[in-house]
């Protein structure tokens, strides 16, 4: 049995932003010619997460951003000179991997579930990894 | 080796609710006959969520139902149209899935660890996934 | 394939505080003997944590200390008599378990990745588990 692996780009275009990269995961999963297992959606970043919500209404993700947003505000009153320490307890909060099942080369994902990266510090170019065994 | 993968039902009575379900993943660890190795307990949904948490006292897992209703409350204050954005954003920080660790058929969990389905836009009937290998 | 465990201490030393454990994770990996795949790192305790975030400058673990206790206070209205709820509601925000892949015997994390025990009922004596397969 082989571990595999691979990754694709995500490129954001605001601060907070949740983009569904289901369809990637799914063309990462047939590259890895998986058929049945689990695979780990991984970001590297830490300013970033990836999370599986609602894809079948964008406003859900946009509401998820608001509300994270004001719990966790970008601010400077922080320690780190960065100015994105938001972006780094967003990270913690939703984390950076995900687990999702694979049953004959499909992803068993809910009726509604969708896969988010989701930027906390962007505009970025990021990375996802996908990993299976 | 097989990939090995069942399911049970849970029902809910509350909007936000934790409900242990410790017993039915040791059940579903039975059925799938697995001695040794890694489970996932997936759930299929948007509003709900999966966590691992204090099971003796059931007052912890009211006391997160209530401290989290109070970080993201019920409300029409939503993009989303639905009314139930507060589980959206909840099952986003909760995360709909967690790994345990299984050795000689049993789940290795810490002294006072359970593992309680999330229920954040109840009463509904829900469903989650148990996958092995 | 053999499936394999092994443990570590954390001896924390403030009530919320963040551990760099990446040291102790990849030494686990070592003893381990895993070459490629993926890991779990589980906390069997339902008042801490495990995350991914930045290693490099210090002072983001402490924002994310600092912003965690802002959201979810020490306080004694809660139900729960041991007056540690605001750890339980903590941990199941964070997140009992991280997944890290693992190629070539490395742990593959992003430039600015680290593993942090998070502490939030300390300071107490703690264990981590390092799982493969």
């Amino acid at each position: 049995m082989q571990d595999v692996q691979t990754s694709f780009k995500v490129k954001t275009s605001r601060h907070c932003e949740l983009v569904d990269i289901t369809g990637d995961v799914r063309r990462a999963v047939g590259e890895l010619g998986l058929s049945d297992g689990v695979i780990i959606v991984y970001v590297p970043h830490t300013t970033a997460a990836v999370t599986i919500n609602e894809s079948a209404d964008p406003d859900v993700a946009r509401d998820i951003e608001d509300k994270l947003s004001e719990l966790v505000p970008r601010s400077t009153a922080y320690r780190h000179a960065e100015g994105n320490s938001d972006g780094h307890v967003k990270s913690s909060l939703v984390g950076c991997s995900e687990l999702i099942l694979v049953e004959g080369g499909e992803l068993v994902l809910g009726t509604w579930q969708g896969i988010f990266f989701c930027e906390f510090d962007g505009p970025r170019n990021r990375t996802v990894l996908v990993g299976a065994r």
